[in-house]
């Protein structure tokens, strides 16, 4: 059960499909081109193809636990997180301002990918490391930033995200955890925490906790959350890791999947915590990290699908059962037309999100350089990327199941872990429907689909330069778009038209808004990646090019029934 | 986590949308009308909410486990087999003649959705034993009757099916288990047995294994198989339980899902077994117990997806978080429209799969009265159940899931497990793609669409008689009927078209085709629900309206795409 990175796709969307090498070498003052990119990204193929893959499966099946108030991280963790920190990837994307590598998403968008598919359980830790060191250098003092920055940037010290409570999930207007001002500055926490990813274990030297609480007098609602620092382990004045803090794990839960991912409910009684940012905006300062953690999220999602998808594909070229139709005897089940089917339906949706996920990290890098317009895009399509992949990926690890047979029911086979794994990623870091509340209402309605029409009228303006392509499927794949882009045309505008007399159907009709723009948008760079292979010969053009076709017949289609079920809204 | 049984719902779907009294009257010699079914229904209603759904969960955890050589299932199990047979409830579908109750299947299928809802890993032990019991009233010998039927429907022995083994999964050619006969008229089985399910187990006093093996010089393939009954037991000159006969379990294997049915690994050493059926013909014999067996694992996956939605939808009723745009504060999150969309979602391919239900079934009954048209009716769609229930049921309790956000993930919640115990429904029994095959090159093709054809032109007839009733709801439903009718039409008249000079196309094609005819079928069924309710003033009137209407709009509309995707055939 091998797992092989996909170096390979990204080298050619980064240099064929965006062409970005001008791009990469302006972002970062000539230090990354292509070639750079490339050499970086393997490296870290290779230490999650080596040290994280292993782990995976054994980490599933140990679990994390509590035994006597500590949590025990399973077999080999400790020494995987020690090299992770140890081969730097822990800074690659953050800001050099921050003491990172500051490498432009471009690069470490698709690293995500790698990390979660090799071991999502793994990755959830650092990626949360990587959301609070954001979250502080954006709003933290200088004096927060001396003290946390560096031990989290060097993976000693790792982060998490303190929001839900029993009755505050989805809904964090009902926290009811406080804090309390103590005569030093500091601030005493009090209140229960739970469903807190990698909320404790031994890994690191200290877990830094950024924890959304209500101060006294604090006016009711979203209006009164502030964010406190609150480390498992208090700070000498030295900054040094000194006594425990008040936190207790007070339980693990028993979940579906991501084993090896300690999930903890987090009692605070009398722990000491650091106000960061201003007073009742700590829901402003949370976002930061939120939105870092839910495009990764996202980009679990594809990372598990991909695994998945590979782990069936290896099975199906390898198993015999049956002679396929047309096909010679001893023709492996990966002959079988259904079987055929199910792979390339994979294969495509998966070669679909990396297209998106590298043009939207380009938006990303882009707006961080200044440009508005890409900004604009990058913000659309956030809610995009996290749940359109993370559904996509539920459906891709289900399929990789059905083509094991019965074997893959079984557990030992591994790919049960994927399905079961994939499935926490439509509903962490903020559930399909509110991603597609967010794209519906702050990115949609609230500029009347101005970015949504300029996002179309980009892809338009590609469909004119793949007309000048002669070949059948880049012919048929204009067509369908050109029917994908008008459909999701009328969707914006139908949304738009209903915004402020029907809110309820715009809100029953948001997910699959949602869902077309991620269909739409992987169709349009799978078409983009078909013209480049065409004119580069890239040694994979046949294989993009049956992506391509088969998509536009399975997938792009698809827009038409999710537009005529979003035409009807709300039925009840 | 309480389990209400749809009793009103069947009730309804034989009283008014089939107008079934006279024909149940008619088919058991007026011995049972409609109320007299649905008293029997709603009496195995209560066994299954008192006796089988309290062990669904902890049978979960528990799990079967093989100890020391033994097989033992979880806490409780052997009482509520002995309750179900001490009910009766194994011979109610089994013919009088060979000494059940012989109840028409348009009550008893249903039924099955009531063990599946309650406990599914229970329903397979019972549904196996009644699949074998037709095996032996359909092939065996009078001597076999006699010796094996009455403890089997009395619930004293089980039945199992031995196909498959590690090389020879769908593909029942590759199959290597041997048969010698021995002086006595008997045989001696040798070879290894896999995913048996309930192979071994203490519930029943003995177990009654239809073993699939190879005869010395029978042909290769499928033509060279025949069926053995091999009991765990042996039996004596009277035939009461002997010795134990040489079959050993070697595992038991870990499984995503129904944990608590033992899924075995068999290894016959030099056990003892007798002819089934005419040697040779193995295959046909075993394919009366697959037949049985595969509508079963259909309305399987209906069952588990009822139970995950009831608890989707209670859970929605029950828990606060947000207002609900256009709605109270204190309005549960069923009241948010993108909930809403999920459950009735949900509600209305169950409504609409229990409409298909009924109607095969009914097909079934009349099948066996010497309808000849209602045969091919109820063998054309046998697959389709088969392979649509369980694929929906797949997304509807993944769905569940998500209606649950985080809480979903946590096993003690209950919901993951009908996730898990759901994957299996469209694999086992003969994948969906098998069940394709078989609608396609059996049931399509051969006979040119002939069978397809009459069954469209049912159900234009019905559209014509859904034109008359003055409702918009119905209005939109014939408008989009009329469209999925006229696809599937096409879809059909383009295999048949292809079926000889385009083989793999039409294999590529079949799971879609298949999912079109289910989906067909399910707003066919709404349809007419609703025009009954409408006719009679159900108190569920609104209800059967708002799902026939948004099964429409979400579900009909997914015919387009299926049918666009089936045109272009196979993509490679």
């Amino acid at each position: 059960m091998a797992y092989k990175a996909p170096v390979a796709d990204y080298d050619f969307l980064w240099r064929h499909v965006l062409d970005a090498e001008r791009q990469l070498l302006d972002m970062t003052g000539g230090a990354l081109g292509v070639d750079d990119a490339a050499a970086v990204f393997a490296a870290a193929a290779d230490f999650a193809v080596s040290e994280l893959h292993p782990l995976n499966a054994s980490g599933d099946r140990e679990g994390s636990v509590l035994r006597d108030g500590r949590v025990v991280t399973p077999t080999g963790f400790d020494e995987a997180f020690r090299g992770y920190a140890r081969g730097g990837w822990m800074g690659v994307e953050i800001p050099t301002e921050l003491g990172g590598e500051g490498m432009p998403h471009l690069l470490t968008a698709p690293m995500g990918e790698l990390w979660s598919a090799a071991n999502s359980a793994f990755g959830l830790c650092t990626g949360l490391t990587v959301g609070a060191i954001h979250a502080i250098g954006a709003v933290g003092s200088p004096e927060q930033k001396q003290t946390f920055l560096s031990p989290m940037v060097e993976g000693r010290w790792t982060g998490t995200m303190n929001l839900t409570e029993p009755q505050a999930g989805t809904d964090l207007a009902a926290i009811r955890t406080t804090a309390t001002p103590n005569e030093d500055g500091s601030w005493r926490v009090r209140g229960q925490k739970i469903f807190i990813t990698w909320g404790d274990h031994e890994l690191s030297e200290n877990i830094v906790h950024l924890v959304l609480a209500r101060t006294p007098g604090a006016p009711d609602g979203l209006a009164g959350l502030s964010l406190f620092i609150v480390p498992k382990f208090r700070l000498d004045a030295n900054g040094a890791v000194g006594e425990r803090n008040d936190i207790t794990t007070v339980a693990l839960e028993h979940k579906l999947g991501i084993h090896a991912s300690p999930t903890c409910v987090l009692e605070y009684e009398n722990a000491t915590g650091y106000l960061l940012g201003d007073l009742h905006r700590g829901l402003t300062s949370m976002f930061v990290m939120m939105n870092v953690s839910r495009m990764g999220i996202g980009v679990q999602g594809l990372g598990i699908a991909d695994r998945a998808h590979q782990q069936a594909r290896d099975y199906a070229q390898q198993r015999l059962q049956g002679t396929p139709v047309g096909r010679d005897r001893g023709t492996p089940i990966a002959g079988h037309p259904d079987v055929a089917r199910l792979l390339t339906s994979s294969a495509s949706l998966i070669s679909a999100a990396r297209g998106v996920l590298v043009q939207v990290a380009l938006w990303q890098d882009l707006a961080e350089q200044g440009d508005e317009t890409a900004r604009a895009a990058a913000d659309f399509f956030s809610p995009i990327v996290k749940g359109w992949f993370t559904e996509e990926s539920v459906r891709i690890t289900s399929d990789a199941v059905q083509v094991h047979g019965g074997a893959g029911f079984i557990e030992e086979t591994g790919v049960a872990q994927h399905y079961r794994d994939a499935r926490i990623t439509p509903i962490y870091e903020g559930t399909t429907a509110i991603q597609a509340n967010d794209l519906v209402g702050r990115k949609v309605i609230r500029d009347s689909g101005a970015v949504a029409s300029t996002l179309l009228d980009a892809i338009d303006k590609d469909i004119v330069d793949l007309r000048a392509v002669d070949h059948e499927v880049v012919d048929r794949t204009v067509e369908r778009l050109e029917r994908a882009v008008a459909l999701v045309r009328q969707a914006t505008a139908t949304l738009v038209s209903r915004s402020e007399e029907r809110p309820r159907d715009v809100q029953a009709a948001s997910v699959n808004y949602l869902t077309m723009w991620g269909l739409l948008a992987g169709g349009w760079m799978l078409a983009r990646s078909v013209t480049a292979a065409l004119r580069v010969d890239d040694v994979d053009t046949r294989r993009r090019t049956v992506e391509a076709d088969f998509y536009g017949a399975h997938h792009l289609s698809r827009i038409a029934s999710l537009h005529e079920a979003l035409i009807a809204g709300e039925i009840a």
